[in-house]
Order: structure tokens, then sequence, then C-alpha cells
């Protein structure tokens, strides 16, 4: 969606690095946005964006604008279940849908032999690797780790809306999924238990209202009870008026 | 689906004079039927097609297992919004999903650069000629008109599941879609009216239940009022125990 940040900037470089071709699509999607304030506010910097991407070796940027990807109402959708009923799917009905649909429509014009996506968006990857999975689309998906500021906060295109005071608060997420992963990785089984320890991590920072913290499967990402292989941990938090999500992937001690 | 007939034929005649290499796919899909039974039901000729195929001259049959074409429990579903709310889709809920997300996932495996359907099933021609516009597929969509018997009934391979007497009332649907496609060329305009007497044509055949008779603009199959320009007359109705379907496309006189 644009105004690149170093984590797409990592993307850009395992591209690079694997294939002969590399194409950066950037477009910000309308049918994804629940809120049409969130869509207007969405950072749009494709001058910076395309001189990011050609330093970077970049062969080509598709940048459609919403009527060439939209040219008449759309009808069809792809709605990947069950992955989509927790987490994020649960705030932002209709968002997976629209993130599911512009994906396989980007996926069939580029058609790239892989697809590279961040982790920080872990339900958007998780959903995407089971639609490319359950439609037998020709495409590889390649997961990109998360990059972060020197607090842990994940790169984002939404950090540029936080003032001083909301960037401070905001490596609250990180701090409580750290938290958790180093309970989990120390011999911690009980998610219950472990989410609420994330919840007083939260507590101490009034600035920032926290929406979920879950610990879930990292594949259909469904509510985990007792901890026994990895995990995923993740949340989502407004600070402020910039809703921001992060997770980690915990291991538990071998 | 298999169980072919000159109706398919004629799809394969089409495709071996427009291309090099002709790839049929035969597959009986679970997630397209509302009843077990009828899937239960539906013929399964593979020896006796893959001969009909060969003396064709088609290259290739992919004729997968439902195994294979869902290797586990599908959570990714096609939706085509709007062309399915009429129709069949109304008495067949799910139907059009079912067969949007098959047809989806033979296209990806296959990767046709044409692909051939048949005017009889008209609604699901129209779906997805939609979806392959809407997801910016790179294929084309080719129609075949309807092959027909004798007496106008359409092809199909439900036609072997009829006896001596149901055979013979199953010509109403052709009979009555013929009548409006007249009454249209020679000028009506008034589709209430035209549908009245279809509805009386079909009463003269008690052994036959009409499920539904619709006269709807043939792009996105919304019903219409006043005929000003080609008009798609479609029909469902039960012979005994099977359900058949037939449309014909109407055009105004000039």
């Amino acid at each position: 969606m644009g105004a690149l940040h170093e984590g797409h900037g990592r993307l850009i470089g395992e591209a690079r690095r694997d294939t002969e071709c590399v194409v950066v699509s950037i477009f910000v999607n309308p049918i994804q946005f629940n809120q049409p304030e969130d869509y207007a506010l969405y950072p749009r910097t494709l001058e910076t964006d395309a001189a990011f991407c050609d330093a970077r070796g970049v062969d080509l940027i598709f940048a459609p604008s919403a009527e060439e990807m939209y040219p008449w109402a759309q009808t069809t959708f792809v709605d990947v279940t069950l992955l989509t009923d927790g987490l994020c799917g649960k705030y932002r009905p209709g968002h997976f849908r629209g993130v599911a649909t512009v994906v396989l429509k980007l996926l069939n014009i580029v058609q790239p032999h892989r697809a590279y996506f961040g982790e920080k968006d872990a339900q958007q990857l998780a959903v995407i690797r089971r639609m490319v999975q359950d439609l037998m689309l020709p495409v590889s998906i390649v997961a990109i780790p998360t990059v972060r500021e020197p607090d842990g906060l994940a790169m984002s295109s939404r950090n540029a809306r936080l003032n001083a005071e909301e960037r401070r608060s905001a490596a609250v997420l990180y701090a409580a999924l750290r938290h958790v992963e180093d309970r989990v990785r120390g011999g911690a089984t009980g998610a219950a238990g472990l989410r609420r320890e994330a919840l007083d991590i939260f507590a101490r920072e009034p600035g920032v209202r926290l929406e979920y913290f879950e610990i879930v499967d990292p594949g259909e990402l469904q509510p985990v009870q007792q901890i026994s292989g990895p995990v995923l941990a993740a949340t989502a938090a407004w600070v402020g008026g910039t809703r921001l999500i992060d997770n980690i992937t915990c291991l538990p001690a071998a």
C-alpha cells in the first residue's frame, strides 16, 4: 500500500536476491478499509516510494488507480473462512475479504513466481498462504521477518501518525509480546495466564487502548489453551487515534 | 462433470479448431451440490467419457479425485454476488459459490488460454464471465450454444434419469422458452405478460413442477419489466425427481 519503509525494503531486498525481475505493487486498496477516514488518511507518497524502489534495484512499480483496479462495481469476492474469525477479523468486518480479493487480482495481473509478504501482518500472511493453497495458485509465498525500531516498535506506515508521547507509549505492544515469548521459552504453558500477564503490561500505559491480545496456533489462528508447540502471540491496540498491530511466534523450550 | 454428451462434444470441437492443446476436465464437484443424493446419483462414466474424448482428438483429460481437489477442508470460497441472487441461485444456496470456487481452482491448475462453457448453464456462464473480469484472470471465456434433441430438449447428463413419459413432458421447457422468444421477436415488450403465457404452457404438463421462469438482462441477470433489448428467458423445472434447466436469449425485432 505504499508509504514504503525499511520493512518493505527488506521484502524488496530478498526478492532482488532471489529473482530476475522484481515488481512492487503500490495500491491503497479501498475495499479493505472499514472506515472511510482511515482510507482517506492513509499516507500516499508515490514519488518518494518510486525513489525508494529505484535505489533498491526494483524493475517495475505497478501503481494502478482505484478505477483501473475496480473499473466497475466489484461483485466477486474471495472469502477465507475460519482463519478470519478471530484477531483483526473480529474487529474489522470485511477487511480480509478485501485483502484476499485485491491480492488475488494483483497476483493475476502481475503473475509472479514468488510473492513476498511481511510477517508483521501475521493474519494477512496466514490468509494469503491459505488462499494460495486452497485455490491452487501457481505462486510461492515468501514470508519476511518484521523490521523494528530500536525500541522494538514494528515498522508501519501508520507510525508516522504518532506524536512524540504516543510514539513512546507504542513500544508497549512489543514489550508485552516479548514478555510472553520469554515466558513460553521459559516453560510456561497456560495461555490464559500469559494473556493476563500481557494485559497487566498494557495496563501500565493508560494512553494505549488494547483491542486484543491473543495466543493462537500459527496455521489456522485458533485460540490455544495449553502451549505445546509454536504459537503466535498477536495484538492490536489503539495509540491515540492510530491502530497498531504486532505479533511474535513463540517457541517453547526444546 | 463428465457423463459427456453432444453438448460437451461441441465444446471440444470448438476448442479443437481454435487451439493447439485441448484439455477436458472431468470432476463431479462435491461443493456445488445442495443435496447429497444429487451428488451420489450424478452419473460417473469415466471410461466412456475417455473414449468420447479420444474420438474427438482431446490431448489430455484432467480427472482428479475429490481428495486431490480438496486435500484438506476448503476454507477459501469465491462469491460472485448480485448475479447469483436470482434464478437457480435462489433455489440452490451455495451452489454458485461451489461452482466459482472449483472453476477458479481448475483454471489455476490447467492454466488454459481459453476456456469453453455451454450456454445451457446460462447463469453459470454469466457467473464465470464476471468472475474472470472481476478477478482479472488471464483467460478468455468462450460460450458455446446449447445442443438440443429433435424435440428441443437441451442435452444434459441428467436427461438419462427420465423415464419415457417424463422424457416426453420435458419438452415443455423448450416449448415455453420458444413461445417467449417468438413473442419478443414479434414485438411483445411486457415481461410480466410473457411470463404468464409461459406459465400457462407449463400448466398443460401436470407432471412437470415449475421452479422458476424468469426474464432477465443477460449481463447481470436482473429481472426486466419492459423489454427493449436482448433478454434472457430462463427456466428450471422438476420432471419427476429430475431437475432440468434451460434458457434462450430473446432478441426484439430490429
